[in-house]
C-alpha cells in the first residue's frame, strides 16, 4: 500500500545503509512525493556534508515545489555547517512535512516544526517513529546523556553458562554468531572487559571481519594486574584504555604508558566503579560501548542500570553444573517481582544459534 | 501448490487433531485423491474404532477405485481389532499408495509396504515424514523401548534462574507461559518433581484448564520426607506415586500406603536413580512423563540421557547472582566441546516469553 509508512520506510531504509559513515551525527533519510511521484530521495551521507532533506530537495528541483516532503527526523532549526533545513524545505515551496521523530536533543525538540508550522505548512509527526528512533539508539542516548550508549552481549548456553565448572569455553556459539559478535564491535566505538576475562583469555577484542572497525579497548583493571605481554598491550591494533582505582602500582602504570597504553584512575580506592568508567568514556566522546563481560562486570553494570541494550547469543547446549560460571553472576535481585524486565524483546536465529535483543526498563 | 505434499499435509492435520484421544494409538490421518479431485479423508479416533485408511476408504466408496492413497503411517499388516489396512487398500483397487512413516516398530516396518507392493501397487515413502513422525514422538519412543517419551519443562530467566538467590520465584513466566505448561500437564500422563521442588512449593501438579485431564503425580523422594498434610497426598485430584529407596522409614510409608499413595521402592540404598523411576513407569504403560525440576533432578535426568524433549518458557528478565537457582545445576559437562546439543529447535513467541522446544543429542 502506498501511504506515508510506505514513504517513510524508504526515507528509513536510505538513512540506514550509511550506518557506521555518519558519526556524530544521526542517520537521516528523505523522500520528496509529488503527485504521486517520488521526486527526491536523500539521505545525510557524512558529518559536514548536507543533511538528507538537502539532498533530496537538490534532487527533486523544481519538482519540490507544492510536495509533500517525508524526513525521518525532525528537520534542523540551527545555522550549523549546512543552515536550517527547516528554512531550506519552506522556501523549497514544500506543502506538506512529514516527520518520523523528533529532534532528541530536548533543547531543541519542536523548534524545526515550530518553523514549518509558522510558514503554512501542515507538519505530521510520529510516523514509524519506533523503527526511526531505534536505529538512532546510539546517537539519541547521547545527545541527551553525554554518556554511550551500552550494549551487553553474551554467548551463552541454554543454561546461561559461558564455560563449564572446569572452565572450559570454546567453542559456545556457530560461526555465524562470532562472526556477528565482529560485526558488533565494529559498530561500536569501545569494547569493554573486566581484568577477570582478559587474565583468562588474553583476547584481542578487534573485530575480526572484512573492513572491520576496532573499537577502542577497554580494560576494568583495579590492580593492574594486566600482564605486558597481553595482546591488548602488545599488538598495536587499536588503542587500548585501563580504568584502575587509586590505589594501583605506579611502576607498572608507567611500563603500560610507555607502551601507549591509556591509564585511568577512577574514584575509588581499590575498586573501579562502573558509574566513572561510563562518565569518562561520554567526557572523550564516546558514544557506544560494547560490553563482553565476565559475569560479574556484568551484574556489576546492569545492576547500576546503565545497560542499554542486550544482545544474547543462545546456543543450542546444556552444560549443567551448579558451579559453572554465568554471564550474570553478583549478588542478583531479592524478590522476583523486582527483576530487570527487557522490553521490545526479539529472538531470531543465527546459524544454530538464536540472536535475543532486548531492552532493559529498570524502575527507579 | 496441489502435490504430494499438500495433500500429506492435509492428512497430518487432520490426524494431529485427535491429539489426546487416540491412546494407546498413534495419530493417522489420510487423504485419497482420485482424478484430482479429493474422495475421501479420514483419521483414526479412537482406539478400537477404524484405522484412517478405513474411513477414508470408506468415504470414497467407489472413487477409491484407480486413485492414491496419502496416509501418514505405514498401513498395518496385522490382523487386529480392524483387520490389516494394507489388504483393505489393496481390496479398494487403490493405484498409488503414499506414505510419511513408516511403522516405527522395527518387528513390522515395512510389512504394510510389501504387501501394497506384492499387489502391483506403487508405493511412495517419506512424504513430509519428519512431521509425522514428531507427532507421534510420544508414541514411537514407548513402541520401540517400552520407556515413556521423556519432556524437560522449565520456566526460567533469561539468565537461567529459576528462583533468586532468596527463593523468590513468583512469577517468572507470564500468564500464557503458564496457561501453556498446564496443557503440557494434560497432555502427559505422568509428571514428576523431586522432593525438594515439592517441599518449597507444596504443588498440586494438576492440569488447571477447562477439560484438562491431570497426570499422574511422581515423586522422588528418597528418604519420605512428603508431609503427610500436602495437597499430592490428600487433594485426591489425580493419583500419586513415591519413589523412594531401600532405606525409607517403613511406618511413613505406611501412612502414605494408607492415604491411597502407591510407594515404590527403586533398587538404590539411600537414594533414587532416575532410570529405575523411568524403566518401573514403563512398565506400568506409562507413555509420556514431564519433569518439572527443580535444578539437580533436571541434571540427573539430562545427564542420565533419558530427556527426549526440552520445553523452556524463557521470560525476558535478569534476576543474576551467583548463587540463584538454575534449572540445571548438579556437576554438569567437564569439556565445552562436549556440551549436550540440542536439535531441531524452534522459538515461537507467547505471552511476553519466548518458548524453546528442542531435542538433546546424546554423544554415546
Amino acid at each position: 500500500m502506498i501511504n506515508d509508512a510506505f514513504y517513510m520506510d524508504l526515507a528509513i531504509n536510505n538513512a540506514k545503509a550509511m550506518k557506521g559513515q555518519t558519526e556524530p551525527n544521526p542517520l537521516v533519510g528523505s523522500v520528496i512525493v509529488n503527485d504521486n511521484r517520488i521526486v527526491g530521495v536523500g539521505a545525510h551521507l557524512k558529518a559536514g556534508e548536507p543533511h538528507a532533506e538537502i539532498h533530496a530537495l537538490r534532487m527533486a528541483g523544481d519538482n519540490a515545489k507544492g510536495g509533500t516532503i517525508y524526513v525521518t527526523l525532525e528537520p534542523c532549526s540551527h545555522y550549523g555547517r549546512t543552515g536550517p533545513c527547516a528554512v531550506a524545505i519552506v522556501e523549497a515551496g514544500i506543502k506538506k512535512v512529514v516527520i518520523a521523530s523528533l529532534d532528541p536533543n530536548p533543547l531543541v525538540a519542536g523548534n524545526g516544526v515550530k518553523i514549518l508550522e509558522d510558514a503554512g505548512i501542515e507538519v505530521v509527526t510520529g510516523v514509524q517513529e519506533t523503527e526511526a528512533i531505534k536505529m538512532n539508539e546510539v546517537f539519541n542516548k547521547f545527545i541527551t546523556d553525554q554518556k554511550p550508549f551500552i550494549t551487553l552481549k553474551a554467548g551463552i548456553t541454554l543454561d546461561g553458562k559461558v564455560a563449564t565448572h572446569t572452565y572450559s569455553s570454546k567453542w559456545i556459539t556457530s560461526p555465524e554468531a562470532r562472526q556477528d559478535v565482529h560485526q558488533l564491535r565494529s559498530e561500536n566505538m569501545a569494547i569493554l572487559v573486566g581484568i577477570n576475562t582478559a587474565l583468562k583469555d588474553d583476547p584481542a577484542l578487534t573485530s575480526r571481519i572484512p573492513n572491520g572497525r576496532n573499537p577502542l579497548r577497554v580494560i576494568m583493571d583495579s590492580g593492574l594486574r594486566i600482564p605486558m605481554d597481553y595482546q591488548v598491550i602488545t599488538d598495536r591494533q587499536a588503542d587500548t584504555w585501563i580504568f584502575t582505582s587509586k590505589n594501583h602500582n605506579p611502576e607498572k602504570r608507567k611500563l603500560l604508558e610507555q607502551q601507549g597504553i591509556k591509564v585511568i584512575i577512577t574514584s575509588s580506592e581499590t575498586s573501579v566503579d562502573p558509574k566513572d568508567v561510563v562518565k569518562i568514556l561520554g567526557e572523550q566522546g564516546i558514544s557506544s560501548l560494547i560490553i563482553e563481560g565476565g559475569g560479574n562486570i556484568n551484574a556489576s553494570f546492569l545492576q547500576a542500570g546503565l545497560i542499554d541494550k542486550v544482545i544474547l547469543y543462545f546456543a543450542p547446549k546444556f552444560v549443567g553444573g551448579r558451579n559453572a560460571p554465568t554471564f550474570l553472576e553478583g549478588t542478583g535481585i531479592e524478590e522476583m517481582k523486582d527483576a530487570i524486565e527487557l522490553n521490545h524483546t526479539e529472538i531470531v536465529p543465527i546459524g544454530k544459534d538464536y540472536k535475543f535483543i532486548g531492552y532493559p526498563s529498570y524502575n527507579d
